[in-house]
C-alpha cells in the first residue's frame, strides 16, 4: 500500500487494507468448501455492506448478524437470507416481524422455552411463522441449550407443537479465543460439532425436524479437521483478523486488514513516550490480548505502509490520547531518541487487538489497495 | 423515574437521567463559584448539545473539547469560546483555520517546540493568530511540559516571538483518578495547581504572557482545597459520573446519571447466569475498575427503576451479549432461582464503570425525568 494515499488522511481513521481482506475472505470460504458445507459470515465484524458483498461474491451463502439493525441494513442492501444469532427477546418480536413481512427471510433462534412460547404466540396472533433455529451450548461459555438436555427436546417440541418451522441448530464455541494450540483448537471444533451433531440427531430421534447444523467461531471454522453432519459453518472476525487472533494462532500478522491511522502529537523524551492521536475512543477499550501468550497492551504500532515497528507497543490509552513505547526488552538506549525516530506529525498505523472493537469506534472505513487506491466504506451503528 | 416510559424503548438503549444530571451539574459549578474561578466543562463526556446547554445555563465558561469533531459541532450550535486541549496535529491547522475564520475562539494547546514553530509558520501563512495554552504536565501521566522545565520557556519564546498570543498554561491530573482518599485527592489537586502556578509564575518572569491558569479533572477540580492563583477549571465526567468516579470516592452510587437499559434474554440456570442483551457494543469494553477497591466488572446491574440489585454484577461480556451472576459473597441458595426472579424480557439498567466510553457506544440518549418525560438527545461523534 502506498502511503502518500493516506497521507491525505485525517487521524483517527480506521484503514481497512482491502488486499488483505479479499485474501482472508478467499481464504476461509475455500476452507469451508473444502468441507462441502455452506458457509455464512458474520456481519458483525465489519457492519458495512462493501464487506459483506465480497463475502457473497466470493460465495457465502446468506448473513449471520448480531442485531435487528445489521438484519435491517443487510436486508435494504438485498441480502434477505439471515440468520438473527442473538436469543431474541419478546419485546423484539414485533420489529422482527415486520422485517418478515417485507420478505426477509429472517431466523431466530431461541434456547429457552419461554421464548419459544413467546414466539409461537406471536407468530399465532400475528397469522404468520418465523423459522427458528436452536441454540446449543457446546463449551458453557454463553448462552445455548445443553445437546443431551430435557430442555433441548423441550424447546423443539414446543416450537413443533407451535407450528414454527425449525430450521435447525446451532452453536458458537466462543471459548475458542481463549486458546493457542492447533490441537486444543481442533478439539474444540470436534466438540462443538459433536455437541451440534448430538443435538440435531436428538431431535430428530424425537420426531422433531431439524435439517440445519450450523456451527461455528473464526478459530473452529479454521481448525475443524470434519465437519460430517454439519450444514453450515459461520465465523466473522477472520474477515479482518486481529492481535488476538494472531495470538490464538490462526492468521499472521501481514493477515490483519484493519489498522487505525493515527499521528505524533507530542513526545515525554525522558520516559521514551511517544503521544499519538489514536486513543481509546479510536481503538476501544478491548484488551483481549492481556491474558494471551502475548500482551500487545493497546495495539502494535506500524508505520504507515504497515510494518510492524519491531519493540513498541501502544502501552495507554486516554480518550484521545496514546502512549506508545519500548516494550518488554527493547527498551533503547537513550529514550530521547523518540522525538528523532518518531518526530511530531509522523503517520503511524495502530493493529488492533480486536477487530469489532475497534471498528465499531469508527462511522466509516477508509479502504485501500496496494495501489494506493482509496474509498470510503460506511459502517451501520446501532441495535 | 417511571419504569414505564422506559419499557417503550428498545434495548439496550442509553439512559439518561435528567435530574441526576442537572443535580451534578449544580453542584461542580456551586463547587467552583465558591472558588470564585470559571468552570470550562469537557464535552467529551457528553458529546451532546442538551447537555452541554445545560451546563452553560448553570454558568460554565466556554467548553473544552477533545477532537475538532467536538469544536465543529459545538461551534455551529452558537458556542464560540472554544478549548481544544488535546496537542495540536501540525496537519490539523488548516481545519483549526477553517474554524476560527468562521468566528470560533478556538485556542489550541501545545507542549512541544515543534508544534509551536508549524502554529507560527501556519499563522504566518494565513496572516491569523490562534490563541495558544502551554500544557504542563504536573503529575507524569501524559502529556505535557514540566513546570520547572527549560522547555517550557523555550515554547513559550517560540510563541511570543511569532506573535502568536498566549491564552496561559493548562494541566489535566489524570492520575487523580488512580486514587480514593479525599486526603490523597486533595493533596493531587494542590500539586497540579502548584504546578499551572508556577509554570504561569516562570512565564510571567520570562516576560512572557500568560493570563490564564486553568487546572482540572472530575475528582481534582471537587477536592481542591484552594486555587490561589488558578482562573480556570476543566472537568468532563462528573456531568453523569460513573462506577470509577464512585470508588475514587467522588460520588454516591445514586448520583450517576448514565446506565444502559437492557433486556433478559436467556438463562444457564445450572450456573446462576442470567443474560442479558447488553454486551461490550453496548456498554463498552471498559474496566476501568478492575484495579479499584471494588471491580464492577462491566456494570451494576439495577432494577429498571434504578435501584442497584445487591449482590450481583455484568460478570461478563460478548459483542451483543452480557452475562450477569451474583459476585462476590452473596451467591445464592439455588442458581436456578435466577430464572424465577428475572424472567425472560425483565428490563434492567446497568450502571457504567466509565460513563466517556459507554456513552460513546450510542448515536443518542434516551433522556427521562422523575416524572417519565423522555426525549431523544443526539450524541456527535468521531474526529
Amino acid at each position: 500500500m502506498t502511503a502518500s494515499a493516506l497521507d491525505t488522511l485525517d487521524t483517527p481513521a480506521a484503514v481497512l487494507d482491502i488486499d488483505r481482506m479479499e485474501r482472508n475472505i478467499a481464504a476461509m470460504q475455500a476452507r469451508i468448501d473444502a468441507h462441502g458445507v455452506r458457509f455464512r459470515p458474520h456481519v458483525k465484524t465489519s457492519k458495512c455492506l462493501e464487506v459483506i458483498g465480497a463475502q457473497l461474491r466470493a460465495g457465502a451463502h446468506g448473513v449471520t448478524v448480531s442485531t435487528l439493525k445489521e438484519a435491517e441494513a443487510c436486508f435494504e442492501a438485498g441480502i434477505d437470507d439471515i440468520l438473527y444469532a442473538v436469543g431474541i427477546a419478546p419485546a423484539k418480536l414485533a420489529r422482527a416481524m415486520a422485517l418478515k413481512r417485507r420478505g426477509c427471510r429472517l431466523k431466530l433462534v431461541v434456547d429457552n422455552l419461554a421464548a419459544a412460547d413467546a414466539i409461537v404466540a406471536a407468530c399465532r396472533a400475528e397469522e404468520d411463522r418465523f423459522e427458528v433455529w436452536l441454540e446449543v451450548d457446546t463449551d458453557g461459555h454463553r448462552s445455548g441449550i445443553a445437546p443431551d438436555s430435557d430442555t433441548l427436546l423441550a424447546v423443539g417440541r414446543a416450537l413443533r407443537d407451535g407450528a414454527i418451522p425449525i430450521g435447525g441448530v446451532m452453536a458458537h464455541a466462543g471459548s475458542s479465543y481463549e486458546l493457542h494450540t492447533e490441537a486444543a483448537l481442533r478439539a474444540l471444533a470436534e466438540q462443538e460439532r459433536a455437541g451440534c451433531a448430538l443435538a440435531a440427531r436428538r431431535l430428530r430421534e424425537a420426531g422433531i425436524d431439524c435439517p440445519g447444523v450450523s456451527v461455528g467461531s473464526t478459530p473452529t471454522a479454521l481448525a475443524a479437521a470434519r465437519l460430517d453432519g454439519v450444514t453450515e459453518v459461520r465465523a466473522g472476525v477472520y474477515v479482518f483478523f486481529d492481535l488476538v487472533m494472531h495470538n490464538v494462532g490462526v492468521c499472521a500478522l501481514d493477515d490483519l486488514a484493519l489498522s487505525v491511522l493515527t499521528t505524533v502529537i507530542g513526545h515525554q523524551p525522558d520516559k521514551g513516550w511517544i503521544i499519538v492521536d489514536a486513543g481509546w475512543m479510536a481503538l476501544s477499550r478491548d484488551r483481549g490480548t492481556s491474558k494471551q501468550s502475548r500482551d500487545f497492551q493497546y495495539g502494535l504500532p506500524c508505520t504507515v505502509d504497515g510494518t510492524p515497528i519491531d519493540g513498541y507497543l501502544l502501552v495507554s490509552a486516554n480518550q484521545e490520547h496514546g502512549i506508545m513505547a519500548a516494550a518488554g526488552d527493547a527498551v533503547p538506549c537513550n529514550p530521547a531518541d523518540v522525538v528523532a525516530r518518531f518526530p511530531l506529525g509522523t503517520k503511524l498505523r495502530i493493529l488492533p487487538n480486536h477487530a469489532c472493537a475497534t471498528g465499531a469506534q469508527f462511522a466509516e472505513y477508509h479502504a485501500v489497495r496496494a495501489d494506493g487506491a482509496l474509498a470510503v466504506w460506511h459502517r451501520f451503528r446501532g441495535w
